[in-house]
């Protein structure tokens, strides 16, 4: 089997972003390693955000996190990625680390802690306008720890009304997108755990709210692939977080899990067309490199999807619909199985050396230097994470 | 502490609902064991039901299943339930033993399957009206094994359309409960496997399309009671199918693997009133008593019932409220188990006795010979199971 | 990459064993459909499995199960599978489908009920010796539903005894198969839940007592690799049941759910060279092929398994171990994902062909006419199943 | 149902170790929060978990970390904990936080890494010798991230080496207990995640090597009282961590998610009266107070302890077996439930009352102003936490 044009034109206009906070610093509640040469400032982390497309031209996007990425002049900001040759994706708004928000943030309690939440997306939205973000993306990590310890319901009314006062504060340009996650850091209940009550939020706000799935945020044995289809046929797909996991969430390069579970998400996103730029659907990364390299982790992740993307390509919409009809189930497996099976290594790479970039990228970046070259130049400063 | 006198109103208005297939035989796909004395037909069922009620007052309505519970004159089937005391509660559709819905039955890839899936369910609107049920209860076995098979998304337009029809030939009176599960028959994907894709079907229908939520029905670590409170925040809980669970959907006796989930969950219900009659949620139970006795296991189930929401009614909101006002994590908990904790057995044993019930329902059942005057009377003819 | 000379001669030595289950009808507990031309007997069914070896040279040998393969004379079958190119191999006790096994078979309470449990697999053992088997296997389905309901430890005594008057009884070229189930038909407790548990059995029993691992047999996220590399490194993994699940025990074709896993599980048997004959371990399947055609099943099934051996015989062992040594962490999982992406189907294809078999063996055995054939001829007497 | 004479004294032997640790500061990989009067060395939270021990009478030791609760002269510590009525309990290696532990410390591939491993558990037998503690406790949290990262198995040999190493160099009285985890750090392999690679590893070390079993170390749906009866059955059960969890390794108050798991698996420990001080099972908690206040949440863990062990106790052992004999499914369960349904907080009041104790060591706690005056008191310095 091999890549049609259309295909091949669909693999030329898609592309994947990158989260900021990739190149920092992360890890697990018990440890966080470093490496020589992490960035310093958000200045730093778009340089190394820079490599990733410049090996794969895969990834001209990528998003920021506030506070982490707070500089003095956002616009600057934005105009230093565009001389990178990139541009500010999504703005993620942080609402797990001020000492405030410890039983939560726009579903807390305390109206004073709410307002401040709010706030912070005014601000958020401010960031976007200076620099040409148009996507707001609000992770929730509020809930409780213990049965009684709050009102799930009140809850729910209080995050409704904060997100009410968020969605009103918006230009017309700008876009809402409302993560959810089954658990973490509230052990117990989390105030948005699945796509429903996400999309129930997104469908009271309006249109231009959308839900965000990240790929390890759901029970285990849950058929992703089939919420993908559902919030696609609702129009309220707005972006992925891509990662892996095998049991919780544990942000890992996306593909490295399930490989096929990756090819059969984007078989659905295929299905609708919804890889086509303007479907709207945002393609984003949401990884933690704890012990490996950050750039070739990041490397290694656009290359896994793109892959999965030119697998997805190739399934034979024909045979599957005719075996379909038929009532043919291992027939209408083995036209999907056929695609996985192909390696389609060898064409990725022939096409990138036909636009100027390096058949094996991984390869490239070790070659270019710049792992050293940072580790040498990078010297004091702290190193940017999680916390800063 | 005590129940207030509101509470034992409460209780006394409390009423659940029982399955007439917990009286015939069910078990894995390993093997069915039976035992002397199961019903042979839908009116043996009614019978062993009546004797759950007689001893407990708690359960003065059954389910039926069609085709199981499939009679000649079903006005005659309604009339003997009243002479035993009870009534024809929801009707439940069956989708999944016809030898035609091997890929599926109101998402059947074929219309002609489709077609007869909706005409079954013509029929259970008429054995509705015919024995006095309002409530037509659709669990959707449809899904898919194998990625590829057919096309998520077909599927649930097939199946819109399909219960479009279906609730365009409801009365006014009626309600269409549809039922999600996460998992088995199907291994792949499921039509309806969460309570999002039910509400969504729901809310494209109408008013009187409600979700049922059966407990058993979720991936590990789902926060039930969180749904219980989304559902009934949108006023879409139509229906409980109780039962407990350690992995599966195991159909244990409710409150046997995890009571205080269960009292979770009816704190939820109290905090809104759900539990009065008027709240339109039917409390039924779906189990299967695969190796101990039946009709004291569903006396059991329903007493455990009784237990968990006697204990719900008494968590002293008032302090709830003020701990959870303070930000008192422990504080709000601890009223909580406080209730939990309390042995409120002695209470309902009195109120049983105040009502001419026996304190000890299993017991006085056990006393009153019916075991062993049935397994005596009923020989001859086929036991009722799930293939009848 | 390619496969090595060596890797050709290894896939040349391997096998698959067969179940002859497989060919009967299998369901859920809800439904169990039938297909025209499902074998009536032991003898049909081998005729069946002889076409998946016909077509693949992958599987000379068919797992029988008692009572379900019972037949006057097993010294007769065993003649016929060799005449069809077969032979007979591992025989599985049934411990769960008699009327007194309500409470468990080796490990019930009562000592009658033992003893027949061992009777049966004392008469297994001779089955074997008229069969020409040497592997007695035992899935222990006891366990409870409810907490109380048996003494946990005093199953644990009587399965012990009850497996050494078993073990007692083999010849010295007999070995015991002892297979782990997480859940299933038991939900409280299941006896042998583990792999530590068959493990401790084993090694009280002897040497020649050995643990099976069923791919479809852990809890979510168990990772099931690490328990091969275990049971090998002990010296005690005798069998596996190969299949796949997407949630529980799904019985689904091996490879469908996750290639992936199933990669990764022979990437650690061929890395301590346990693929070959000489190392004891017996790959057989354990599927179900509820909705899909069987024998086609059972093809696909036996080439994912070939194509997942060629993938892990194409591990660049020496780059793994390099990049290991230098703690290059993406270095040492790309050798494993290189191997895995290679497309090997052509050269299986070639591989076949030069052994005089199909490239295509589903295309070949559509096209043998087979399935029509017995669709015609099988008509009358009652199909196989678990029942019979 | 009331307790007997024998079951109070059981009672009034029994005892809980908390952990140091419980006092400091913890979180997610999300944040820390902190809160005033946070003790700032291991003196102070000796000081904080007396407190435990003065208002319930049932934490009499105290569990210390390496380097956490590094002091310059270990045996002032140990006079000190006696000046305060406590004793040393378990000491705990640490070994995810070195630099150096990147990629693993006791199976890492470097014998550098794994030499000072192994040498901090010989520094920790000698803090044990000088604070008087006899066990050492190892929790691995060694695994990789990635498929082929490392080689599970030669990780395994690795692992066997250096706990031979650590063994070897204890006294006679001194014990290795040996900690298994599903997973975190760790997300693609843990080296020791389960009880079967634990007990292995402890049967080839010797007696004095034993498994410690923490309630939140296992798949979704895992019996743990199983693992608990095996374990004691194998005479290998050396100690608990008690917490308790929703989804993951939630570290929660012990008995706050499963109040009935908690009480399973007590039952199997008074089965075999390991409850008992001479049992050689050390009932540890391992817990983390995110968001709730710590010396209240450790008060109400021991007493939930103490309250699950009160209704074990209380199980009607006669009636049990009784019931069990005659095969009655509904009735074993039904004893069990019994004591479970009881509540006993008024009987353990009035002991503690006759204890010279307080009946409420909540309420007695929150009125004895310790909180307010160590808030007051413990300015300046650095508040301990996991880093420190």
């Amino acid at each position: 089997m091999s890549l049609s044009t259309g295909a091949l034109d669909d693999l030329a206009d898609f592309s994947i972003e990158v989260p900021s906070w990739a190149y920092g610093n992360s890890g697990t509640r018990f440890k966080v390693f470093t490496t020589p040469g992490v960035p310093r400032d958000p200045y730093e982390k778009l340089a190394d955000a820079a490599q990733v497309h410049r090996f794969t031209g895969l990834a001209p996007r990528v998003s920021l996190h506030l506070p982490w990425d707070e500089v003095a002049d956002p616009a600057k900001l934005g105009a230093y990625a565009q001389d990178l040759g990139l541009r500010i994706g999504a703005v993620n708004s942080n609402l797990f680390q001020d000492d405030d928000y410890r039983l939560g943030s726009l579903a807390h309690p305390d109206a004073r802690v709410r307002d401040k939440a709010v706030a912070h997306h005014l601000h958020c939205l401010d960031v976007m306008r200076a620099t040409g973000s148009t996507d707001l993306k609000i992770w929730l990590p509020d809930g409780t720890n213990y049965p009684g310890q709050d009102s799930l319901r009140a809850r729910q009314d209080r995050l409704a009304d904060s997100l009410r006062r968020v969605y009103a504060a918006m230009d017309d340009t700008q876009r809402l997108l409302l993560e959810y996650k089954f658990f973490e850091p509230s052990f117990y209940s989390m105030d948005v755990p699945d796509w429903g009550t996400a999309l129930l939020h997104c469908l009271d706000l309006g249109e231009r709210a959308q839900v965000v799935l990240d790929t390890g945020h759901h029970a285990p044995g849950t058929n992703i692939e089939f919420i993908v289809m559902q919030l696609l046929r609702r129009g309220r797909l707005g972006a992925f977080d891509l990662n892996s996991r095998f049991y919780a969430d544990d942000d890992l390069i996306v593909g490295a899990a399930d490989p096929f579970q990756l090819f059969r998400i984007l078989v659905e996103i295929v299905a609708v067309r919804a890889h086509r730029p303007d479907s709207g659907v945002n393609f984003m990364l949401d990884q933690c490199h704890n012990i490996e390299e950050k750039i070739p982790g990041q490397i290694r992740s656009v290359l896994n999807v793109e892959q999965a993307l030119a697998k997805a390509l190739l399934v034979d919409a024909d045979a599957l619909a005719e075996a379909r009809q038929r009532g043919d189930v291992l027939g209408a497996n083995a036209v999907l199985m056929d695609a996985y099976d192909t390696d389609v290594r060898a064409t990725l790479a022939d096409r990138r050396e036909a636009r100027g970039l390096p058949r094996d990228p991984i390869a490239a970046f070790a070659a270019s230097g710049y792992a050293a070259e940072v580790a040498a130049g990078r010297t004091g400063g702290t190193q940017a994470g999680w916390g800063a």
